[in-house]
């Protein structure tokens, strides 16, 4: 899948009701939104603490006709054994892919040669599972993060990483040269108006996610659909019957 | 809040974010969907199978600033002793309002002598919460609907319910006399292009749910925003920062 004319575009979801409605709506292949599972659960994000939650999650989703991806954040433990436990764990559930970032709760990036620790151990747990490595370095706010994520990309590699993310790059020279330099699938994450598909196919591309965009999207539906009940003003879009959905969440 | 000149608009939450999100817009009193609350965990609505799922959100919004009236379905057993632990169980998380439902699975309405004893049983283990009995009378497809829901209402309200809810209800003349035979306040299902809140207050309704119509709308954003960046067209509405979601959780 990312191998084809156009980059994979994996929708990311945080629940069943989410995943359930994105494979209806043709995606093949979906991922998880930390920031989503977290949210859901009442957990602030990329703070470690949703581990049980997303392996719920995959568990729930395994009866969706879909590939999952999952983002299981740093890993939720600095401890090789523990996180490469947890790609086992998830792998078991028939999940074929991890997110795995080297950005800290505290907004530092974690030190490259640890990350690719927790790299290697996964890869040697769970070699079929596409290992996606995602450096912060852009989000971080780090001097030159081009070069940061350029390198780190080479250190996580070598680990046995299969795709590197970098969400935040955004310039297309800053992608272009992310494509040039990483000998492997570069994901981005989708920014809405800086971004579209094509460009981002252009540019070499293979992988598009959408992070928490469709999370916070439907956090944006239930707000403004409730305020313009309130309101007794127009609903911001036409929802599917409750027949539909009741179908959807019974398949 | 059921005594204002304007009915009491209950949005109606499934998980932390919805609920959260309420709350920040100004809610100060919120509902749950059971159809939201099974969906999400990859549950059928009104099956009776989300007790856990109910209790464990009940649990993770007490420490939202609002008041919260939980939708329990048919109270998950036929059992009176069983759904008054129930009810107390959500007593204890805070909860101030239970909704019960006298609809059944297989699309029936439960024997009225057996719902108002498990009203009586919520009252007397309970009797600080606002108990909204609920006949399902207009989506059973029963004859005359309307004469077995004024008849049920009166059969639940003196088994102790506080308040009455007749989803599906849509009628003017239907309403008032709902309004007219129904000694307590009456809650309507709010429909979307039939009713508005001021023609409902006119009405003497005294409180509007959105029942799943949140839910409905929040995966409609999911699948017509992911569409959107698959197809490089305009995202449907511009949804809050990272940041802003972030803050929202934090809370």
């Amino acid at each position: 899948l990312h191998h084809r004319d156009v980059p994979l575009l994996l929708p990311n979801a945080w629940d069943f009701a989410s995943a359930a409605a994105l494979t209806q709506a043709g995606f093949t292949a979906i991922g998880t939104t930390s920031m989503g599972v977290a949210g859901a659960h009442g957990l602030p994000d990329a703070r470690g603490l949703g581990r049980a939650q997303t392996v719920a999650l995959a568990g729930l989703l395994r009866r969706l006709p879909c590939l999952l991806t999952v983002d299981v954040e740093a890993g939720f433990s600095t401890d090789p054994a523990e996180v490469a436990a947890l790609a086992v764990e998830l792998a078991d559930l028939g999940v074929v892919g991890l997110n795995l970032e080297d950005g800290r709760p505290d907004g530092t990036l974690a030190d490259p040669g640890r990350q690719a620790e927790l790299v290697s151990a996964i890869e040697d747990a769970t070699p079929d599972l596409y290992l996606n490595a995602r450096t912060d370095a852009f989000w971080c706010g780090v001097p030159n993060p081009l070069a940061v994520a350029v390198e780190r990309a080479h250190r996580y590699l070598d680990a046995g990483a299969d795709g590197v993310f970098v969400p935040a790059a955004a310039d297309a020279s800053d992608v272009r040269t992310l494509v040039r330099e990483i000998p492997a699938p570069l994901n981005l994450l989708h920014l809405p108006g800086r971004h579209t598909l094509a460009q981002l196919a252009d540019l070499g591309v293979r992988r598009v996610s959408t992070g928490s965009l469709l999370f916070r999207a439907a956090v944006h539906a239930v707000t403004s659909t409730a305020l313009a009940v309130r309101d007794d003003s127009p609903l911001p879009a036409d929802p599917p019957s409750y027949a539909a959905v009741a179908a959807l969440l019974d398949c």
